[in-house]
């Protein structure tokens, strides 16, 4: 049995490139996005019922892997290059490579019948194609003495993030446009997204990320310690 | 973009027919299944890691409503014939038909290198597809605070079961063949798997459920209360 699926809409996300991306949901809370729907799918009620909800799943296509060669093992972050089965994890890259995030949802906007959810919490890059959305209900889902096997643990938030004085005045001025854009470079960045292999270069000082429309330059000042020098509008 | 999926493998479940399958997974913690993978995810190592995981979600297909119309809006039972968004709930009938749902891992069955998964807490039919395992990460999938909305607290379980003499001998000699059978019982009962509509019938006392390859005779007794009378072998 084949079964052929559609997009009812799309993520419109503050992260448009995947480095940087959280691994997971909800480590980053300041990170925002939208679900635009395709008609008829964006009409008000489908989503009747939806406002009392604090959270709700996402549940999307990993398009960026959709051309990958399909393994039955995968090489998961946090076990720093050893093999795991594809099903013991959420890599991207799997079997009819479905995804599935949590995210917070903080407005559903209703313009002129159109519906657009907001949510924040995010960990999905711009232009994601969704294929559905289902409320977060917690006597179910929330499974609070369940045992996470070898993800138990969140990862570990182990950079201190500073900014200078001119990225700090900087994200002053941005917060206008980008609600919590500190507490979002800082999320990011605590978890150090740079590759396990880019980390051990000890020449390798300087990187750079993407959100929004800015592109932030970062230095890194110590093994336990990132400075944050300038924003560019790219 | 259109994308075709491919089932992975398939339940099999006490449940065999649609009556008495409780409305989400949890709720019936003695209801067991196991997952069949077709080849060639069925191989051991497509499952390494997940044996420290106490918690899986199930991906799958609600095969039961492929051949239904899709509609923007639907009537979930708690809400007692009101219509609601259908993105406000989990109704199987729904756009793209997947359906999600977490249970217990009980064991990991390796049968020449064939690997089968065990599971409690099930909530899905016989021969749902399953496109898609995952394990569940407590420290983004346990959402204590969450608000849940028109579903929030769990189904109030409003009758009390009984066995009779003869039931209740019946059902010690099953447990052998079918481990907490009274519990999977009770667990169904008394959340009283009747459509509102039945319940309101002052003349129907007598039905029955299929679990495993048993039918399962029920008399109501009283409004608060209900009799299991007998077990047949089908």
């Amino acid at each position: 049995m084949i079964q052929t699926i559609e997009p009812i809409g799309i993520i419109h996300s503050c992260f448009k490139e995947l480095f940087g991306i959280p691994r997971q949901p909800g480590l980053a809370r300041a990170a925002r996005g939208w679900v635009e729907f395709h008609p008829p799918f964006d009409r008000a009620e489908a989503f009747n019922g939806l406002e009392g909800f604090s959270h709700i799943w996402i549940t999307f296509l990993f398009h960026k892997s959709l051309d990958n060669e399909m393994s039955l093992t995968v090489r998961p972050p946090r076990k720093e290059g050893k093999r795991m089965g594809v099903f013991a994890t959420r890599a991207p890259n799997r079997p009819n490579q479905i995804g599935q995030s949590v995210v917070a949802l903080e407005r559903i906007e209703n313009s002129d019948g159109k519906i657009a959810l907001h949510v924040k919490g995010l960990d999905l890059i711009e232009g994601t194609p969704v294929i559905d959305i289902k409320p977060y209900v917690p006597y179910v889902d929330a499974i609070s003495d369940a045992n996470g096997g070898f993800a138990h643990d969140a990862p570990v938030q182990r950079l201190q993030v500073d900014f200078s004085d001119k990225a700090s005045q900087q994200v002053d001025e941005f917060e206008a446009a980008y609600p919590e854009l500190r507490q979002l470079i800082n999320d990011i960045l605590q978890y150090d997204p740079r590759p396990i292999y880019v980390r051990k270069l000890a020449n390798k000082k300087r990187f750079g990320f993407f959100i929004y429309d800015l592109d932030v330059k970062v230095e890194l000042i110590s093994d336990e310690k990132l400075m944050v020098n300038e924003l560019r509008s790219t």
